[in-house]
C-alpha cells in the first residue's frame, strides 16, 4: 500500500508544486486587514482541494476571524485516529523590499521555492493533502484521518482553544500530527521532542505623584526606575541561575540519554557570539548553549520605559516605571504557578517607597515534551531516516507553539512532527524558500508515516 | 542715603507694580522659537529701562541666541563693584489651561500678582533696576553697580559661559547679587547658602546585532535590560548609600552649625510622603529629608528605554537598551571626576555578554556653598530682618543654578542671593504668582544692602 501511494506520488511531483505555487499567490497575511479576504480565499481553496482528494465532511468552521478547516477518512473503525495539523495563514511579507522576487510570486531557483509561505506552513498545506490522497487512491491510509488547518497561527491562535473545546467531538483522535514542524537542514532531518511554555506580563513601579523636580526632592524619594531595576537585577544570581523562589522546581532535569542526543547536533559555541554580534554568551552554568535554548527555562526582559525619554537631559525623579518580561518554560513548569512567584519575587524586592505590580497578559503556553521512544516518534523517526537516508536529529526548540498544549489538554492527544521546512528557511523573513526536493521528501514521509501508525495503540 | 532711597521708593510703589505688569505681558518664553521675537523686546524693554534709571553704558550685547544686557554706574572709585544678576526670559506658559487667568495678562488678585515670570525673574528685573534707581536719584548707591541681565536661563544659560569669557573686564566685580533666589514663604525670609551641582549623562549598553526572538536564543544570551538593571541596581548599597566608588570623597560634611541651621527650618517630616503620594521617603541614611535634598548629592535615573514600549507582548531580547542620569553634586564634589567614577562603576559592573559606555551631556554645574558667616551674607541676613521683621532660615537648595559656579570661576566672586519669589509661588507651573508686598520688601532690600556692601573688602 505505501508502495504503491509512493508510486502515485512519483508521478505527481510537478503537479504538487504547481499546487503549492497556486496557494502562495494568495497573500493569506492573517494579521494584516488588507488581507482578510485573501486569508478567506486561501481558506476555500484548501476546502476545494481537500474534496478534491477525497476527503469527507469537508467544512468551513467560523471563528471570532479566521475560519478553521476540516476534512476527514474515517474507513478505518478498527484503527486510530491521526489529527493532521498545519495552517494556511502566513507572516506579513513587509520589508518588501529585501525580497528578491516578490513575496507572492512564488519562484524556483536553486532547487528552492522562494514566496512568502513556501515552508511557513503552505507545504504543510499542500503536502499533507497530496499524501492522504495518494493513500486514499491507493487503498486507503490504514488509520482514520481527520484534518484541521487554522489560519490564526501567526497571530498568536486567538479563535483555536475556544474553537477546538467547542468542537472537540469532532477533532476527538489518538494522535496529532503537525505539518508546522520542520527539518534540521536541506537533508538532515529531526525530530521534535518538546516546545517551551510562556509566561508573559508586565511590572509597573510606582513612584511619586507626577515627575518630581530632581532638585527640589531628590535624594529623599525613591525613585522608580531604580526601584525597577533593583527588582530586574534581583532576578537572576549572579552566577546565571534564575533567583526567583520555586522557579526550577518543577523543571525535569534533562537524562544523560536527552543530553546526548542535544550533543548529536553540531553547534559551534565559538562561532555563536561573533554571528550575534556579542562579546561572548551568557546564561545558566552547567549548560551547553544549545541546552539553554531548548531545556532550560528563562526570564528575559522585552521592553521597559519610564520618564524622559527624549532628546537632552530632564532632571527628574519619574514618577513610574515600566518593564514588560516573558519567561520560557520547560516542561514540568505551569505558567500560572511561575507568575504567581514572580509576583512574589517583586513583592520581596521592591524597595520601599513605591508600590510595584505586575499584570499578566493572555498569552503563554504550557510547556511541552514527548518521550523520543514514544511510539509514534519512532516511527516517525524510522521514515524520515529511509526518506533522507540519515538518522534524525533528536531537537527541542525553545520557542513555544501554543496550540500543542491545547491538543494535549482537549482532545488529551500528543502531537508528533513532520514538516518541509529547514533552519535556512528564512522562516518570517524576507526570502522564504523551502527546499523542492523536501516538499516532495515531505509528502513521501507522511504517506509512509501514516499507514505505520496504524501500530498505535488506541486512547480509548 | 539709604533712607532717602526709601522714602524715594515709597512713593513709587504703583508705578513699580505697573512696570512688572509691562515686562510680564511680553511672553519671552526663550525655549520657544514662536517667541524668540518677544524675547527680543523683553531685552529692549529692559535696556530703554535702565536707560530711564540713570543707568550708563547700556548695551544689549548679542550671543548666539538671546541677548545679554549690560548697564552701569561706576562713580564709587574707592568702593567694591556689585554685578546684579537676573533673567529677563520666562519658561513656557504651557499648559494654558490650567492658568486661572491668562499667562500674560498680568492680574492682582489677593494681594498676589499673577502671571508667567511675576516671580521667576521678572520682579529680579524690576526691583533691582528700581532700587539703583532709587539709589542714584538720592545721592548714589554708595558701591558700583554693574548689571548682568540674561535671556536664556530657563533653557540652561548655553550662551552665558562663552559670552561672560568673553567680556571678563566688562563683568569685573567683587560680589555677585543674585536677584534669582527668593524668600521662604509669605513673611519669611531666607538666605541661600548652597546649591547642589550637576553631572549629567547616559549609559548604553550593546547586545546582540538587532532584536533576537526569546524562543530561539533566550537563555544563551545576556539581555542588554537585564544588564542595564544590574548597572543601575549597583548604584546603591541597601542603606540607601550611593555605592559609586569614591563618590562621596570631594563631600565637605556639614557642621554642627549646618545642621543646626537646616533644623531651623520647619520641615514637616511625617507629613513628606502623603505631599508626595509615596508611601514612605527614602535616602542616604542619617540624614534628615532637608539634608538628603540640600547639602547631600544623589544619583537619579532619569529615563530609561529599551526594547519593546508598545502595547502587547513581543517575546523579544531587544538589541540594546539606555538610560539617562544625572547626579545632583554637594560642595566640593568635581564633576568631571564624579563622570570618571560613573565611568569606572559602569565598567566594573557590566555583565559579560553586553558592551556598556557611558556619554557626557553638556549640561552641569559645579556645586556653590558660601558661609553664613561671609560678610555679603551677614549684611543680606541683617536688612532682610529689618525689611520682614524675622530673622532669616539659613537654607539651601537641592537645585543648580549653573551661572553662579560660572560667575566663581571667570569673575573670582562668590554669589549672594535676594528675591521676591516664594516657595508656595508655582515657579515654572500654571498660576505663576509673587505677593504684591514682596515686590516693595524686595525693592528695599535691595536699596538698602547695596550702600551697606561699601563695607566689603574689595578682591583686588
Amino acid at each position: 500500500m505505501p508502495t504503491d501511494a509512493i508510486h502515485y506520488l512519483a508521478g505527481r511531483e510537478d503537479v504538487l508544486l504547481e499546487e503549492l505555487k497556486e496557494i502562495v499567490r494568495i497573500p493569506s497575511q492573517s494579521g494584516t486587514p488588507d488581507s482578510y479576504p485573501d486569508v478567506r480565499r486561501a481558506a476555500e481553496w484548501c476546502s476545494a482541494r481537500m474534496k478534491r482528494a477525497g476527503l469527507e465532511n469537508v467544512a468551513i468552521l467560523e471563528t471570532g476571524l479566521h475560519p478553521i478547516l476540516y476534512g476527514d477518512w474515517l474507513h478505518a473503525p478498527e484503527a486510530p485516529t491521526v489529527l493532521i495539523y498545519a495552517h494556511y495563514d502566513v507572516q506579513p511579507a513587509t520589508p518588501l523590499d529585501l525580497w528578491e522576487s516578490p513575496p507572492f510570486e512564488p519562484e524556483v531557483r536553486d532547487g528552492r521555492l522562494y514566496g512568502r509561505g513556501s515552508a511557513d506552513d503552505k507545504s504543510g498545506i499542500v503536502t499533507t493533502i497530496a499524501a492522504v490522497e495518494a493513500l486514499i487512491a491507493t487503498g486507503g491510509p490504514g488509520v482514520n484521518v481527520k484534518f484541521i488547518f487554522e489560519g490564526e497561527e501567526e497571530i498568536g491562535s486567538p479563535s483555536f482553544e475556544a474553537s477546538l473545546e467547542k468542537e472537540r467531538k469532532r477533532f476527538a483522535c489518538d494522535l496529532v500530527l503537525s505539518a508546522d514542524g520542520g527539518q534540521w537542514s536541506a537533508d538532515q532531518p529531526c525530530v521534535i521532542l518538546g516546545l517551551r511554555g510562556m509566561c508573559v506580563g508586565e511590572i509597573h513601579v510606582q513612584g511619586p505623584r507626577g515627575d518630581q523636580h530632581s532638585g527640589l526632592h531628590g535624594g529623599a524619594l525613591m525613585n522608580p526606575l531604580e526601584a525597577l531595576a533593583r527588582i530586574l537585577a534581583a532576578v537572576r544570581r549572579p552566577d546565571g541561575k534564575i533567583a526567583i523562589e520555586g522557579f526550577y522546581d518543577e523543571v525535569v532535569d534533562p537524562t544523560p540519554a536527552d543530553r546526548a542526543a542535544i550533543a548529536r547536533v553540531p553547534f559551534d559555541e565559538k562561532a555563536f557570539p561573533g554571528e550575534l554580534g556579542v562579546p561572548e554568551s551568557a546564561g545558566e552554568p552547567g549548560f551547553t548553549i544549545l541546552e539553554r535554548s531548548w531545556i532550560r527555562p528563562t526570564f528575559e526582559v522585552n521592553g521597559i520605559w519610564g520618564g524622559h525619554t527624549g532628546p537632552g537631559p530632564k532632571t527628574i525623579i519619574p514618577s513610574a516605571a515600566h518593564a514588560k518580561f516573558s519567561c520560557r518554560l520547560v516542561a514540568n513548569q505551569n505558567p500560572d504557578r511561575i507568575f504567581e512567584q514572580i509576583v512574589a519575587h517583586v513583592g520581596r524586592n521592591a524597595p520601599g517607597g513605591v508600590v510595584a505590580k505586575v499584570t499578566r497578559e493572555e498569552v503563554g503556553a504550557t510547556p511541552y515534551s514527548i518521550a523520543a521512544s514514544h511510539p509514534a516518534n519512532r516511527i516517525v523517526s524510522e521514515v524520515l531516516a529511509e526518506v533522507f537516508g540519515k538518522a534524525p536529529y533528536e531537537i527541542r526548540t525553545g520557542g513555544s507553539i501554543p496550540v500543542v498544549p491545547i491538543f494535549k489538554r482537549i482532545l488529551g492527544a500528543p502531537t508528533v512532527f513532520t514538516g518541509s521546512g529547514t533552519n535556512d528557511s528564512n522562516l518570517h523573513a524576507p526570502n522564504e524558500f523551502v527546499y523542492v526536493r523536501n516538499i516532495h521528501r515531505g509528502t513521501r514521509v507522511l504517506a509512509k508515516v501514516l499507514p505505520r501508525l496504524a501500530r498505535l495503540p488506541r486512547a480509548g
